[in-house]
């Protein structure tokens, strides 16, 4: 699979067609898929009949935009003219389809990309592994007995299979950065409230962000630029960084600490920050409050559904947020925004944080629990413990894939102050060129 | 008592001291109080020493600001300095002394004010006639056998008895607006958000505004001027007005809405908008349970708290915050997000929106209900019913009051879009000319 641009200049100069465009992509995805389970549903004779329409265009000499031709997945939790919104849920195998597109998927039409499918979640977002138990789970590009972790691990493994240059995902406790990570895939999570949410199914509407995949940096960027509509400019000038130590620190194996400093060592000097890890597990202890009283809110009505339409582990949570005490809630939202100011103010310093985003490298399915230190981790509890603070401060973030030949690739949060998502990208750049150079030195020698 | 503007025109230009300015409010205080209890405690030596700081500052040829030697009160829930902040809670008897005075204590005396007392209020703020099962009933300066409304009472009461020319108050569901119009006074409740509550207790924190009482527009406008810091110039062109009915109209008794009438006829043609009751008990349930979860959360502690310090009242009111779900309070805050969106659409086609303040005028404190059409109201749970959805909404309000001689005083709510106080200010200055205009008429003929 080629670069997005490349595709899109291709097509834009007509080197290259749409519809021809378009049909590799299917064929990766028939050809990959199968291993993989990452698309829910694939869109073969709607994809190629929209980039029939953006060959004309062309031929036209009408501009279809920068993505002209451009195939990409999405989450299935975005609207889609014409579909059903299944979300990872057995219950909602039966929900109308949606009468327009979510705004997120209309942008990156308008801007003349291709939808060719939808991607597997955990079941309506509550997960961080990538498993469903009414479709299944996803599997790892890179070894698929192992996680691509969740819950946009579809869109994430889609992207590492190079079934598409470019997938969305969302993100509310780590789903876009954690699945990047495990994949091996750039990710990004904008600010919370940057973009429309529109014609998204919501998990926790004061966590929730939409955002996406991309195979390199200037995809990524190309993509967020197209999301926003009203991205700035990136200043090239240097930045202050600061690395999140504590908290990140206990929780980072060894691997995925040296990560972190490897990734930091592109970059120049930096400093450390001690995250002091009773302030972290507040932290988590609200998120999770807010998260779980937000989700039951939004499908209190899946606890009246059959029981095998959801499974025991959402219904639980679904309980467990329906029951909580309003003053829980209430404590949990007024520290989210102390700990947002709190964060904030780090940018007085700093330009940009940079902590570990998954405390291990993709567990195996058969992996109950992971030794870190002296702690023993369960995949589905803590894969997302590190990038879950960042969400609940509503930072920019994007995720640097850390590929480690023979070995499953690990992940580094580049996370900027709110809505300088610019500074995330400039620096992400920094990072790809880093290692590209890196790359080609051990080569050379 | 003189204008707050006159006494500090006289002050500024040494005309007259800001010791006899204060000495002068003691003596209506002293005067007045023991019929109207309206101060919790009177700075009787500090204001003086006070006042005499601001002469010799004026001795020295500095300027002490805007409000020189004005005296004025704050409702006993803001900080003053070396005092403790009761709230009209005996549980706060022994709370500490503040260290510092609060944001909206502190502008007024940098601007050259001289606090002279603390008024009494509602406990906790939880209330809207005016009575305290602590510390009594405030009693209503035109007839003390009638409440002030509340819970800023004590406030409203100090401005139209005379004793000092501004006042400031705190409202969450009305507790500015409904004294404000049941005392004849003049009172502004400013957008949510504008004005820094630091340093005062809260009560609900999604709603809680703080603002202030005044005798005429231009005193009020000068307050709130000195409070926001950053107000906007009065544009003074003709603004679109239109009166808000339906609800505000069913549950208005016939003067109250004859005084929104004869108000609206005072600034040209308007439209009514039709406001359904249905939405409206909605967003009086929504307001309800927000107030009661965030006032349990902040105060859960004096569930603890000896039998005798907390009213039976309170205590219930606590407990049903306590015990609610947090869905019905995430669902509360997600409501509160739309309706002020749909109100804020309103001001697409209107400037200014006119409503009833309260129901009705003053009841008397053997009023046990009151009819209004079919509907018979009982004062403490129906007092704020056309307050409370305005504040839900988060909008700036000017409290205008329609004083009708021989007969109680009401009030009509002056509201604007959001951050345009300017626009309530000056609507609020046409109005009090109209009036002034027709009276002169009606005693020409």
């Amino acid at each position: 699979m080629n670069r997005a641009l490349e595709i899109a200049a291709d097509v834009r100069a007509r080197r290259r067609s749409a519809v021809d465009a378009t049909r590799e992509a299917l064929a990766v995805i028939e050809r990959e898929n199968a291993a993989i389970n990452a698309f829910h549903h694939v869109f073969h004779d709607e994809a190629l009949a929209h980039a029939g329409r953006i060959d004309a265009l062309l031929a036209n000499g009408i501009d279809p935009g920068p993505l002209a031709g451009v195939p990409f997945a999405a989450k299935s939790l975005f609207d889609i003219e014409g579909h059903a919104r299944i979300a990872g849920s057995r219950a909602r195998l039966d929900a109308p389809a949606a009468r327009r597109d979510a705004d997120a998927v209309a942008r990156l039409r308008q801007a003349g990309a291709v939808l060719v499918g939808t991607t597997h979640m955990d079941e309506l977002a509550c997960g961080a592994t990538g498993e469903n138990p009414h479709f299944g789970a996803v599997r790892n590009p890179h070894d698929i007995e192992c996680m691509t972790g969740g819950s946009s691990g579809g869109s994430a493994a889609a992207v590492a299979a190079g079934c598409v240059p470019l997938a969305l995902g969302s993100d509310t406790n780590g789903s876009i950065r954690a699945p990047a990570a495990l994949c091996g895939a750039w990710g990004m999570k904008p600010t919370f409230g940057r973009l429309s949410k529109r014609g998204t199914l919501p998990y926790a509407d004061s966590l929730d962000c939409i955002g996406g995949f991309a195979r390199n940096v200037d995809d990524l960027a190309a993509m967020y630029a197209v999301l926003d509509g009203n991205a700035s400019n990136e200043r090239c000038d240097e930045r202050k960084v600061a690395v999140l130590g504590g908290f990140f620190e206990t929780y980072a194996s060894r691997e995925a600490w040296d990560a972190v400093m490897q990734t930091a060592s592109l970059l120049g000097p930096h400093e450390t920050i001690v995250m002091p890890e009773d302030e972290m597990q507040l932290v988590r202890g609200a998120a999770t409050i807010i998260s779980n009283v937000e989700v039951a809110t939004a499908h209190a009505n899946l606890l009246d559904a059959p029981a095998e339409s959801v499974s025991p582990r959402l219904r639980t949570r679904l309980l467990a947020g329906a029951l909580s005490p309003a003053a829980w809630y209430a404590r949990a939202l007024r520290y989210q925004q102390r700990f947002r100011m709190r964060m904030s103010r780090l940018f007085a310093d700093f330009d940009i944080l940079l902590a570990p985003c998954t405390p291990f490298a993709a567990p195996r399915f058969s992996d109950t629990t992971i030794m870190v230190g002296v702690h023993a981790l369960e995949p589905a509890k803590h894969l997302g413990m590190l990038t879950q603070p960042i969400s609940f401060a509503g930072l920019p973030v994007v995720t640097a894939p850390v590929i480690r030949p023979g070995r499953m690739p690990l992940g580094v949060q580049v996370i900027a102050a709110p809505f300088d998502e610019a500074a995330c990208l400039a620096t992400a750049r920094r990072i790809e060129e880093g290692f590209r150079n890196t790359q080609r030195t051990s080569t050379d020698t």
